[in-house]
């Protein structure tokens, strides 16, 4: 058999980036008539055919597409993935083939096959959080886009949330309140399999950076996750010669727990301490007394995301970040200066 | 075209149950000799054969169900209940079709006409939470089984929770610890559309009826199943001349209000109120302080149900239902006497 040549090959040999080669096969305007003209030229000279994937998008008519999902269940808060996933490919009028592949690669790997057996036109592949996965290279022969992760060598396109961005978000709301004792409670150790704790701690560091307010060691605390370590977090900061008055929760669960410790000290949210958690999920943020300002993670924008990149002609092997926006709602008290 | 005969009518004629006559078509030996052989005379009379339903499951290889849900997106505690009909499928070497109608009859149609063209093998229609339901003839043409619902003609084999139980196991365990003044939070008016509440009030009276305790009407509250109703109604509660020392929230969002309740009155769970909760739902009943006693809502166990009744060869169109299992945590504390 010919050697099958990828987009990626086509990118190396015009010293181009994949996107554009993508933009050119998608007969895109924006792309430089000079440029066209070379990628044009080496996908002429080696005869270069889309590849089943893309030509099965336009050929097949199964109008069914695969969505592989890891441990849906322990993390009923992405359910919003599925959601978005599944209103997007109703207006396309395709129906979603769900498989909860439960962490298990053996279960992933024969979801696949099956999905393939009933010829669906493409795979969503959706991780339960952000992380780096590795995909069997069955994967390649089928469209598959990521959604909440990404594989290392970016051969499919993938969407993740910006966590950059919301913890410096967070930060900045916090900022813009006239804080600036801001402590920051992490998930995880940033060493942790969770880029979005690496993310998120950036983020917070800039926002504190860019107003000229000194990062304070002690004001950063590692949790995990949970609304145990959010109680115990949370002590040990009040406990500080020099408390903050705000905290930013990298979960919601934490932010739970940060709640019942500023009132085991006699304290109260907002009043005394300004409160933002991450996740924005419902039965915690509109639960809580006061009700959790947060930054949302864009689960359904993600699974919106990965129907509408499978379905088109050729999907660009990029990594899409979505902004995670700010929820407001009563647990931040602007400070008077 | 000749009148197509059903398991009813030849319930009828022979004059047992459905269920017997099921039994009968499925060879299952628990059947009488003699009542076997009325059944098998009826079925020999009138020409019977399995309706289409039941023959595809033999013949036909789609090795797909459709699994339609109503807003998953709104209630993602339930969504164990995907998971446990995606466990049993995947057991069977099926997968699932899912669709989420999104409580809109049209798409809901839409979407079995669309499961139909894939000849799914059958139906799962699962609801969210505890409700009757009407479906349209159409869902008559494939094998389906409801989940968490009813249909009010009980046409098809349906599973919910065992709400009576539950609340009736619920009071009975207060009173096993010594609790005499135990409260009922409902999460809705008795008159409402929600079986659950009914059935947990009548499983409260009659604990408390069975170990002599004599109903205190203002001991029985209504909420609106949320965090900020379970906060007023307990906060009621303590200000009667004589507070409950035990209080049965018929929701965990309205346990989480109790507990704030409790806190704000300087009391604290589980010292001076035991409280139990319903549905465990596990963002909150693991990160309350302290973990919240509460009875689970068995929709793993109606995942499992839904697949296994639906690839019986003659599915019983009857009212099956499933425990709620008591989880304990650390809310509750035993009165010394």
């Amino acid at each position: 058999m010919a050697k099958r040549y990828t987009i990626q090959d086509i990118a190396r040999k015009a010293e181009v980036g994949v996107g554009t080669v993508s933009r050119v096969l998608n007969d895109d305007p924006n792309v430089k008539t000079k440029t066209r003209s070379k990628v044009q030229a080496v996908i002429d000279k080696i005869g270069y055919q889309p590849s089943y994937a893309a030509r099965s998008l336009r050929t097949q008519k199964s109008n069914t597409i695969g969505f592989i999902a890891d441990a849906v269940a322990t993390t009923p808060f992405a359910v919003n993935l599925i959601k978005g996933a599944q209103d997007a490919a109703w207006e396309q009028g395709k129906l979603l083939l769900i498989v909860d592949a439960d962490n298990d690669p053996a279960r992933r790997e024969r979801a696949l096959e099956s999905m393939l057996e009933r010829e669906v036109e493409g795979i969503v592949y959706a991780a339960m959080y952000h992380q780096e996965v590795t995909l069997s290279d069955a994967f390649r022969s089928v469209p598959t886009v990521l959604v909440d992760c990404y594989s290392q060598d970016e051969m499919y396109p993938s969407c993740v949330p910006d966590e950059f961005q919301g913890a410096y978000d967070a930060t900045k709301e916090l900022i813009r309140n006239n804080h600036e004792r801001i402590a920051l409670i992490l998930g995880a150790e940033l060493e942790s399999i969770y880029p979005a704790m690496r993310g998120r701690y950036q983020g917070y560091c800039e926002a504190l950076k860019e107003a000229g307010i000194d990062l304070a060691p002690e004001f950063v605390r590692v949790g995990e996750g949970n609304a145990h370590s959010g109680f115990s977090e949370t002590s040990a900061l009040m406990n500080l010669p020099e408390p903050p008055t705000a905290i930013f929760c990298c979960t919601d669960r934490m932010a739970l727990g940060t709640y019942d410790a500023v009132k085991a000290v006699g304290l109260s949210v907002p009043d005394d301490i300004s409160v933002i958690g991450f996740d924005n999920q419902p039965v915690i943020v509109e639960q809580l007394h006061p009700p959790l300002s947060t930054m949302a993670l864009p689960h359904e924008e993600m699974g919106h995301w990965s129907i509408n990149t499978l379905l088109k002609p050729t999907p660009i092997p990029e990594r899409q970040v979505l902004p995670c926006p700010y929820i407001k709602r009563a647990s931040v008290k602007r400070l008077e200066v």
